[in-house]
């Protein structure tokens, strides 16, 4: 079903935090490891003081579990560590329980490509405690960075409206897969193309690129590097315009772009990467509109991202194109997601749920129990709201969504709504059982998300928050369980007063 | 000589912009495929309003080069790419010349764990015109992100002063890679360990952890969680008390650590992940040491930083150990280091060589001519001040370091002051011939490097500028190319007037 990953693409089993290991090893101590458990992974705030968010990852996550296992010399390094006394942290015995061990969980996710809030579990992982322990850290690794960046393409891409927006990144991304995770999350927020050579291989992306500074350096005149550059590559002319003086580059552009014609190809246009882009694109379109070139692309670039192209858009700039890299593939401005992997239940032989919060004195940081699920209700081609519910309660019916915090904050469903469920079946006790779609559909699907709700939660400055709560089950369950908690009072498995 | 990296840390040939090989292409195609090139990659500004900068990521960069080449089914994608006629970008037979093509450049470089400056060369490549281009785009990715991480992480540890400082940062990190390399990066900018499991089993470095929140929720009481944790790992025990109530937390931590030392073995000690770290680690080392635990440790977490761990130990946190995790490894101030990668020069068969500029409207960005190499003067244990200068010029006997822009700013190095060239060699007509240090000689430069500069250079808030210029040799040939630009006059091959 999916396609295998490259070698350097894989997260080997040893790809975790030390502390999933030495938790793993107690459970396995304690006799506990068989306990059957129920995590979340979800986000708490949107990057970039967004309306919405972007899911991304599934596809890496699905490759990471289906493969996961412990090498023999993973194992061996692992019967290195020692503890304080300077005897081995692991028995014997536990590596070679990991070295058998076959993953066998059940994995729900959100599909790639759709919109997504703060609190709604983007993948809900459900079997034995051990092994619901050991992927989280790499889960998190994965969907952190993708919905990150996956949402920033998809901002910087609202910004330039219809006009195609190319992602550079690579050179400043952190690190290799920095820049190849970057690229596909781009592209599935929104971008047109990428200038990763190994993203275009990997993900059938698409690539675009013709020359930079060092190729006009590298002639003694502009004249002969942008002549050269034509008759090398006549079908891919975009002359970077800048390296000396960005007027006269243009004047020497739409030379190049005659010489062209004549021998029956078209000048591609552009690029500016300096300067005022706003005022040297204008006098760049008037120039080559009064030569003839009326139809060839001002590409720009130079530190973009959303809020300075829709500052060059309310300047009147006359880009065609945008070039954005370092700030897309970093999120520069926010350069990680704080999402987390959260225990909601557990219980032992298939026994009633024992339902789990996390306090804390930020309320925000009080996570929600239960088996959850999120409905997506939608009317009239809009989404009206989504619901987290709890699967292990009587079939949901309520069409009453209770924000997390403040009981009577309260959002009425109508009747005509449609109710789509957003988590899907993954695996099933440990096997694939998820289709990846192919990037374009991913991509496709973000795009009709995002027509899916109104303009107000999609803007920049201060979105109008979607409804997003829980359902009224959902919700009794989650305060009973806090006060329980706060008062240090045993209760019964969904809370109850015992 | 090195030690073969594993598949998934491989740079392929393709990870690069496409406009590198659109460049490639036609350099070949226009017959100046091997003019020889000299190439520098250099950074402009410092992150984090640094003082210094730690060089990082040359290790990669050797593997890199050491194993560049294209495979067949990589050469058969570049085939299937198209230009804006619907045409191959690429004729078969260069992608012949790229299948049988083999590194041949010239490498020098400034060895990792070096405290480095603006402007400075971390790499020379000299070579032939194409070999030169198609490898700056990996060049940049992997050593600007290792140098951003590596700087980051001196400042945490400067911050830290002489407590441990551990990298936690997987979770939040920018892709595999993202994580992996931080991790190497951390260890090398001065962190003790990482909880990387995978950094630690590749590179050698230290690796931490004991349990998480969810450990503790999968018991019933914390009491339990603790007793059992306790049993199955006694000489691993640093525990986490924040998951309901933290200071009730420590108490149990207590009676652990007294049930501990019943059976023979010592409390680890604790960490703190939330709330108020500053008053909470006072209250905790008090009932530590009251309760007969002085040696426990307490490890604080929590979105920690240099300024944060200078602010709590400005309000006298009693804070043993520093876990730092989304700050650090995606330096999240300034998650992008600006490094560039600029033609200098350029000859035919051996000539004279033909130095080159690139002029910008802004000063910091016209570049530097010439074949560069970095001297640096010492004296009675102190670093004086960086002499960039021109390898192509009389053998440089100067002691006069002259500011790149301001001409009467200079620096007169007394007699006495020994001096170092930075640059190493690496590659010797395509062979490697550095000999990697391992990873902990890399991480005592960066020490033994640090302590050779004034505490000023090392301040956060507004730190003393190192002294870093140029030689009055190089200086006069910039200014004069620089000139000769600016005016559009043909000069000579060192910019004299013609």
């Amino acid at each position: 079903m999916q396609t295998p990953q490259p070698p350097h693409r894989r997260c080997s089993a040893l790809l975790t935090d030390l502390y999933q290991l030495t938790m793993a090893y107690s459970y396995w101590k304690a006799g506990v490891q068989s306990k059957e458990a129920v995590f979340h992974l979800f986000f708490r705030t949107h990057p970039f003081k967004s309306g919405f968010s972007i899911a991304c990852g599934l596809g890496d996550a699905i490759e990471y579990l289906r493969t996961l296992a412990f090498r023999d010399e993973e194992l061996a390094y692992l019967g290195t560590l020692t503890g304080d006394d300077g005897k081995p942290l692991f028995e014997p015995a536990f590596l070679e329980y990991l070295r058998t061990m076959e993953w066998c969980c059940d994995v729900d996710g959100i599909p790639e490509g759709t919109v997504v809030f703060s609190h709604e579990p983007l993948l809900r992982i459900r079997g034995p405690l051990l092994q619901c322990q050991i992927v989280e850290t790499a889960l998190l690794n994965l969907l952190n960075f993708q919905t990150l960046i996956a949402t920033k393409a998809a901002r910087v891409c609202l910004a330039a409206q219809d006009d195609p927006v190319l992602e550079f990144g690579l050179r400043r991304a952190q690190g290799v897969d920095g820049a190849l995770a970057a690229s596909r999350a781009a592209y599935i927020g929104g971008c047109a193309a990428t200038s990763n050579v190994e993203a275009g291989y990997l993900f059938g992306i698409p690539v675009r690129g013709t020359h930079a500074h060092s190729w006009v350096m590298s002639f003694d005149t502009e004249e002969e590097a942008f002549r050269a550059y034509a008759e090398a590559m006549p079908n891919n002319t975009i002359f970077l315009v800048d390296t000396y003086d960005t007027l006269t580059g243009v004047q020497r552009a739409i030379e190049t772009g005659r010489w062209l014609r004549e021998r029956g190809h078209e000048l591609g246009g552009v690029r500016l990467d300096s300067g005022d882009l706003a005022w040297l694109s204008i006098e760049t379109r008037r120039m080559l509109d009064e030569a003839g070139f009326p139809k060839a692309q001002i590409v720009a670039s130079n530190d973009l991202d959303e809020q300075t192209i829709s500052s060059l858009k309310q300047q009147g700039a006359r880009i065609s194109i945008w070039g954005v890299g370092t700030r897309l593939v970093t999120a520069y401005d926010q350069p990680a997601l704080g999402g987390v992997y959260k225990l909601s239940a557990v219980r032992e032989n298939g026994g009633p749920w024992r339902h789990k919060i996390k306090l804390s004195e930020q309320t925000a940081k009080i996570s929600t129990p239960g088996l959850q699920q999120v409905r997506r209700f939608r009317a009239n081609g809009f989404f009206l709201g989504d619901m987290i519910y709890d699967l292990d309660a009587p079939a949901e019916t309520s069409r009453v969504i209770v924000d997390r915090v403040d009981l009577t904050r309260r959002k009425q469903i109508p009747e005509n709504a449609t109710a789509e469920d957003l988590l899907v079946p993954i695996f099933r006790r440990g096997r694939s059982v998820y289709e990846m779609p192919p990037i374009t559909a991913i991509r496709d699907r973000a795009q009709a998300q995002l027509a899916g709700f109104h303009e107000g939660h999609k803007r920049f400055l201060n979105p109008h928050e979607y409804p997003v709560g829980l359902s009224p089950a959902l919700h009794d369950l989650r305060t009973r369980l806090i006060l329980a908690a706060r008062e240090g009072r045993e209760t019964g498995p969904r809370g109850e007063t015992l």
